[in-house]
């Protein structure tokens, strides 16, 4: 299972995520990476633990003032990026785009979508796997597994139609061990969570508890 | 094969054009529709051309001042709605939402994209058609089906494999009955194009020559 | 007193609400229009009531597919446009270029903003008014000139320090006469309302007792 | 004289640039910072040089994924930030949004616009500073104080009138000292400029060029 913690712009300690991170992915055969900032990326990228970026734009080099270009956060230390998380979502030409975009600066690609026909649209797009968030459940801390299994059975019977080598991740309200077990028991084969982790006053043992059953 | 004349924000009088197509609809087997801009659409339809909206908004009945209801466009006489044409671009998630809410009204739905990629993507959100349009050609004069073949074969292909009951539109550059043939024979179930009949001198002449080969 | 009635994307009947205001404004010193969708304009126009746009577009003539010309909702028989409405807010510069395909169209202009800061910047782009509207009161019906008094009297300082010939309007919660009368002694010159009316069983007896105390 | 260097997405080296500029402008009266991208901020105010972001964000610490707070950048080592570049034009209501965050994180704001008319509405928002810049004139070359002077004593008059104390940069163009003489000389306090120092072969020439005269 890979656990992707994402840190939105949460008032915590990257550094402190991001060393938690590291060692509880040490010691388990979970794959843990965090998504900071893109201005705490090359930071976090020190800690030595898997980096990703929240969000890259789909342009290339050149007068995109203000924007994020995959090479740069490659360059900052990130390898893979999320993409039309429900708090940013682009138009559909600009997910193709920043897919495209990502694939160019080696950037593995995990693209956010609400429910199973847009992850079927999604996973058309070509990325290395799609997140299926419903937004209403999003902080909530009810696990998507429980509230809504069938939406996450949906979205990974979705992708697999249009493209069996896309992976399925799932997320909204991802909290424990349990959650993640049943998220792979529909067939997801990994996690999105924030909030679980990002506000935890220990993210080691909260990370901790949530790789404990893998 | 359907014939869809977008009138975009041209300079063009729609009634002129409206009555025409009506003309033209009823002495071919072709299928031809008008999409003017919504304040026209009442006067469109007053002629009894099949007439269509540009875009809708992936809303329902509220508080969206400034926004375009699919209800009050079906309302004014629409029967059917571009979506997501390369002028006016939409989130993936509103994508879906304007197929929903189009279909929530009663009308049918093209959702505009630039290549294969894109075109399963919309063909994954269900709507009853999906054009094809690069962006590069549009306006040029130079048909897609001569400059960029593999485009709309590959657009037929991808959509097919998500969803057969999709059909498949293609547009840019399309001016002439052979554009028209040419399309088909890709399989292409129809064109959109604007300024072929929209600017032309003689509307009625330039839907004959378009319609003659069918 | 101006009185514009938002109908938003109400489902509500706008000849009704039309006829309502038309015979209401020839009983009254007060001046009210009517804002409908644009695909019910024409409608709407056709009673003889004053007909407003909800929006126009930053665009002229041209392949704007999906996009609200000034010109033709003018031709459709609107007179005015509120532009930058809380629930269409637009990009800086399109605030401007709406201001200015408004003028060119002979569309009088209202641009909304939340606060005086935001009125100030408005009125900088020389619309004839800015109407200021807390978005945290629209739909309450609770008058932004009770709750708020001190933002109408900041918005109309604001405009008249930038420009004096802009005139002020305010929103949010107004549906009664005696908030009318309110926001007019704060120094507005007239009120944005839609739901008090739009939702009302009664639309005339709801204009009727908006206007009385004027 | 105030100059900005925005390196935008280009391909250049940010550490080479910052290190030229800290050290031109610590031989000269003239203040010198570069904005680099937000994931390169850190490693650019690590050479000393005053480091700017190239926008924030309308957002508080929260649930906004991909987006780019203020605290951030300002953490990295920022410590001003552009808003509202043409090549990232904002909502009226978030450029208000993005001065205030930027205040609140104790940055340094600067907000660009188009025209006089604009220039005069963001002053009406009270940022620290306007830069105005004819999008038409970036990157060509040709300097606004020599293209266009008007627009620079226009946009200067303007923030006058709204706000005495809110100083006006002007960009576009700007490639040698004697630009920046004019500009001054036009009443502007500084410069905003790109590719004539980012793509110079030798950065350190052309910024020395570029103070030389002041």
């Amino acid at each position: 299972m890979f656990v992707l913690v994402n840190l939105k712009t949460y008032p915590c300690d990257p550094l402190a995520i991001a060393r938690a991170a590291r060692e509880v992915a040490e010691t388990t055969a979970a794959r843990i990476a965090v998504a900071p900032q893109a201005a705490h990326i090359e930071r976090v990228a020190g800690t030595g633990v898997e980096t990703w970026a929240q969000h890259v734009d789909p342009i290339d080099y050149g007068s995109n003032t203000g924007h994020t270009l995959a090479e740069t956060v490659a360059d900052a230390g990130a390898v893979g990026t999320l993409i039309n998380h429900s708090e940013n979502r682009l138009k559909l030409a600009d997910v193709d785009g920043s897919v495209r975009a990502a694939d160019r600066a080696g950037l593995e690609t995990v693209v956010c979508a609400n429910n199973p026909a847009q992850i079927a649209a999604a996973a058309a797009l070509g990325p290395d796997a799609v997140a299926v968030e419903p937004p209403e459940l999003i902080g909530t801390g009810t696990p998507v597994s429980q509230a809504d299994p069938e939406i996450v059975e949906g979205a990974v019977e979705a992708a697999e139609h249009v493209d069996a080598e896309v992976s399925v991740l799932c997320g909204a309200g991802i909290s424990t061990g349990d959650d993640v077990v049943a998220a792979g028991d529909l067939g997801s084969e990994g996690v999105l969570l924030a909030s679980g982790v990002a506000k935890a006053d220990d993210p080691t043992a909260a990370l901790e508890d949530l790789v404990a059953p893998l």
